[in-house]
């Protein structure tokens, strides 16, 4: 099967698609993306941030049958109760469940079932969508969309977290042809004004609760790197001991490389002939002109120390990025990896190939309130001691991702597709 | 598939077949006690102590690769030098190997690709064999089969740790009619006379290093009662608060209550209408007059100290031993689980239905040597903390067990079916 | 010894005393707030955040060592080399230290040792003083008054630490008579105007690096409560099940009130009569009209929510304060806990009693650069996972804080004397 | 102070002291081991396997009270019934304790309000003394001195674990002249015959219950080396790689080599010119003549498979020890440090210096039962995954050890003055 060309074009963000039209393609997508793994790949958890393909599949099935269906389609009676135990993620309000390590222990149901309850659900929900929708119906369903989207991401670098931790390191996709291994192009930098500016979402289209209320924030002059880190750069912050200088990190930061023999990204390694990373496309050299990846915050901070620059915040990224083109190298570039900058001039790399961890830490914008019922626990309980991140990856589903999109992670994670752009005050 | 009357007619013991026969007739076993399985089933691990199904079919396809053809049989090419890493068990003189915690990550090789490697070695094995074969070769195929034959106990033991964790409570083979629920016979206690007896393996047929050098030991009269424990005395232990009171225990056992909030044997529950337990055959009500089973050295200890009694010392056991048969509900008795003690005189359920713990810590007998090379690491090592078990269980192939056997577990171990018999001073 | 009317009167902080006043004043408090400790009780620590009295007598002593007399007093010979390794605390570019969590072991060098330790370097100081200071001198001896009164504050907060946790729950100081048990003053809310607004450190006087720098915020109208939140509405918070209900917190404090039990308040016990807590005054009721304390920023964010009210931001706290007087029931006012709003217009409380939590994360201003050499590390490397508290506490010196002035700590930390006052959208 | 002549004189065990002086005697020894240390060093704790000084000197005297006095001394009033919970040790049936790894926290009651202790105790044992005593009360007596010299042994070991973990490292007794680093005398072997043998204590004089019932054991012949192992040899086996061979080792210890990064004894480094150790005389030069001491069970085994040889059982070691005087360098010697063996023939060091390794679990000997109430946990509840040890040692005070004394301690311990003898089979 070729992904690179078939799978992995989800629903297009900015067409007319229907709801309809939309929310199929998107568990289609799902399916595609599990479909390289065998039933036994699909049930195993490398550490307990990740996990398996299977309950991401049975997971995101769920919450349209528990928020939607049960709710909205006269008479659905649900597939097997006891799934509700197995596949809620953190729902508090919705009860009891198999506790998040120990999910790779969930050989029943088997991948089989998991993939029956997903026709079943999907039967159900063609059914819903013949009816007339209500709004808040149609709403759930565009949230099922992007949650199960947002799982998506989740299912690949999760996969990847197996596959690295398995001692025969085995690909997701075969790579064709061999790796680039051209020169970046040279970091130009990109000035802004001051000045108040909007942030946050106007309504306009689907948003999650937390890029709202749209407000006004005070940005003072400030530039940003027209492109992101590269493997290059980072192998000479390497290279001059940046794993080795305290002054040069966070406490916190400090210690965890201590305490974890930190050395570089997560899932490099020094062979011979230079860096090799894990990856979706198997254990590789790395390509010096791509962004860096899997690093985090602690690293993306101390590495913009060392170079004499810092991390923008979240809303002077935001509003730069409203000179850059929302396009970018998502999953529907089927690339499985980020991928260098193309030259030109303006911001590069603003969407796709690496998720940006800024400076700012992800709490509430002023005068956000929690949604009411289990649907509020999406995003506000998370607000505390984790970083924003912004512009989406080379995992993220095609039109997941949008200027005001906030994704957030601890300070330690670099699981993802995590990478770093400078900025510096004008 | 009936595995009550066909599949689990493991080697007869004590018949003429050849060793030939009895490879085969192992190496066929552990196909079928992994066929009620599915491939996900086979992968996962629930605890560090326990391995995945999978595992378990390699690493003994492995030792027979490792430490037989690789020597004996010339131009012999290994399936995959890869799997060395991935099957070794604690074999240090052999090299690195996959962390035993995360056994469970193995998704590769495929359950398929394992019994692909299965496949390929029995018929290196079936060449071997038509061979003349050395003494070695052949001490080194018996070694083979009875270590085989303790992963296959093992194999049903931790299918079981990994059900029991599942929220959904499979059950390894589905039971038939209803649990019997008559009662126990009355507990009897046969004498045995003291003095200098000969213990230890006499050397005719297979044995295991740590069973010898036969030698004398010097034994006082005692009393052993004619059946084990019974899980309705187990509950009246209970009852009594014998999980409650602290000069019942060892000090290292009473921590354990505390520390592990232990009220009753492992995956035992109180629950309406009486005490259920996670068994091969699902959650299912306790046979008040079967074997209580899955408790550690500690419980053991406790209640016999609750009881008024000890535990036997494995001499005693041993010796005692010698007025039954070998006979017993092992796993070609197709119960899957410890039964009920027939009525009769005599000692009963001293081969089969569970393990029984000795007060003997797990030590070398007089002259004990460890044979030279890897194999030399099979049972000296764990010589330490450990407490010896005799006996057999209900999922110990037919065959395997003798009156010198020394099972051995750490005192807070449970998941084996481990029980008691009580003893006292004559 | 009359600690109430004697010993806690600090430097006067707007005062024209000179700045070798100030020092002196500084350096005889230290010595003043151990003086009813035996050295037995200045030796040990009951927790990792928390450290011995001798070790904080020793390390600011270090301070002014190692920072100041080393570089600005010719001559000058440390009085003991290997105290550096001792009494180092966090400074990276300084080199190898005690461990923190060891901090208690040292029993050596003796606490007589570091009293004359004491004498050595405040004779030293003395002698400097008697120079013409250089700026950075006259810098670097503020910074070391400074630093020695934010661990007069530890050294309090951490002696009750370790009284809580011996089984006589000793008194740091006998009180006197009862404690009072009047009603609290009503809530009122005080209204502030949206705008810009400059905040941070203006530069004149004394201020830590993270005050600055100075710079314009952009606020929303907003109220702020006149008084903080007291014992007797937490109690409310409590019997309405504050701590049982996951809907009002977030994800990670809800994780830590299930993983640590955690039913009330740090200290805190029901008993007959009413809630009890220990406190520098020893086991004692608490007083329903007195600000709740050593609270974490998990429960303050909870119980504002709970309250449907929120938190305010760091901003919110320092525009409002303009309102207020800095005067405070800090240290010097002799309490050593906090004491019960009095009645009158405006806003109260806002200087001394109990630090109050805000919802902002302990990040840099903008155009924050970290000093250079090891004072660098006094403060910017711990902008990460930390929030945000104003105001001062009842165990906080003389003239050291500040309306900009920004403590902060973990969101689970809790044996400060911390506590919260409520905010809302106007 | 003159420890080594003076101080250090125990009761003399062989003489007609009467009970009452042999108690004060020991009474006063235990002050006179603690005056070298300030009540700093006395109230703190480097580990939870050891305790503070004073909660020694205060779990003594608790001991006589709660077991002796409050039953046999009419009138006698507790002296403050807090020090109960305060300084109760592991007697579950007195009740509830300050939790063992935080001993260290008890600033409170102060070291001299522990002295006040025992003299009231002290006080009140003379008076109990001047009445005509019951054979029981004479036996608990009699227990009491056992006891306290127990703690008196672990006294010094636990002040040892303390000292070394300070960077001040400072010596309990400052050493006079240099160490001794003559030639070891070279090693040579007693041999015993076999046969039936009584082992265990047989009533005359006092002895702990584990020590009993006397019972007969079955001894093949056997040869004993003549000393201990010494430094000299040790460090021969590290230089051999001992550290690094899996081979010689038990799979526990092994892992806890590798886990704990052992590679020599307890308190040793290697420095310039040569291997030093940390002793209650300070961080000097091991003496390659005297036995290698600080070791665990898993180094004395694996040393001793190097050596091509065994450890002794404990009956062995009992049995051979009828050729030994039972005089031997314990604490009244006042050496502090295990000495270099005398030349002469027969069995020398089989008393005092180290306490040596046997290869026997710690279990009860046939017909042990152990005593009713409190005083029943002295001795039972410990039969469990340790192992036997035999001898005293260094810090053993005078007339504490006998023959057919059993210590015992797990296999990783080793902060106690252990050590190893060689045996092999005949």
């Amino acid at each position: 099967m070729n992904l690179h060309n078939t799978v992995l074009t989800a629903p297009e963000p900015k067409t007319e698609s229907s709801l309809r039209d939309r929310l199929f393609a998107t568990r289609r997508l799902s399916r595609q993306l599990a479909a390289p793994l065998s039933d036994e790949d699909q049930v195993a958890q490398a550490m307990d941030d990740a996990s398996p393909t299977k309950w991401h599949l049975a997971h995101t099935t769920w919450f349209f049958e528990a928020f939607l269906l049960k709710r909205f389609l006269p008479d659905y009676h649900v597939f097997d109760d006891r799934f509700e135990y197995c596949f809620n993620s953190y729902y508090e309000s919705v009860g009891a469940r198999q506790p998040r390590a120990k999910r790779g222990l969930l050989t029943r149901p088997s991948a089989q079932e998991v993939r029956d309850y997903r026709d079943f659900v999907d039967t159900a929900l063609a059914r819903l969508c013949d009816q007339t929708l209500s709004r808040e119906a149609a709403k759930l369903i565009e949230l099922g969309i992007n949650h199960e989207q947002q799982h998506q991401e989740l299912l690949l670098t999760d996969i990847l977290s197996l596959f690295d931790a398995e001692p025969l390191k085995p690909a997701y996709r075969e790579a064709g042809a061999g790796v680039g291994a051209g020169d970046a192009i040279p970091l130009s930098w990109v000035a802004f004004e001051g000045g108040i500016f909007e942030v946050g979402h106007d309504g306009n289209g689907f948003a999650y609760d937390n890029e709202g209320p749209r407000h006004e924030e005070l940005i003072r002059p400030f530039k940003l790197a027209d492109r992101c880190v590269t493997n290059a750069e980072w192998m000479a912050f390497i290279k001059d001991g940046g794993y080795s200088m305290p002054m040069l990190w966070l406490a916190d930061g400090w210690n965890t490389v201590k305490g974890q023999d930190w050395t570089g990204p997560l899932y490099a390694e020094e062979a011979e002939g230079g860096t090799m990373q894990m990856s979706l496309l198997g254990f590789r050299p790395v390509d010096p002109a791509a962004p860096v990846t899997h690093v985090s915050y602690y690293e993306a901070d101390a590495f913009a120390r060392w170079a004499g620059y810092r991390l923008p915040s979240e809303f002077e990224w935001e509003v730069a990025s409203a000179s850059a083109s929302v396009e970018g190298r998502t999953l529907g570039a089927g690339h499985l990896r980020p991928m260098p900058a193309k030259p030109g001039s303006g911001l590069k790399q603003m969407f796709g190939d690496v998720w940006e961890w800024t400076a700012s830490a992800y709490l509430s914008y002023p005068g956000f309130k929690t949604a009411p019922g289990a649907v509020g626990e999406y995003n506000g309980k998370f607000m505390c001691s984790q970083f924003v991140l912004r512009g989406g990856s080379c995992a993220t589903p095609e039109g997941h991702v949008r200027r005001t999109y906030r994704n957030f992670f601890y300070p330690h994670q670099r699981w993802q597709f995590t990478g770093l752009r400078l900025a510096q005050d004008a």
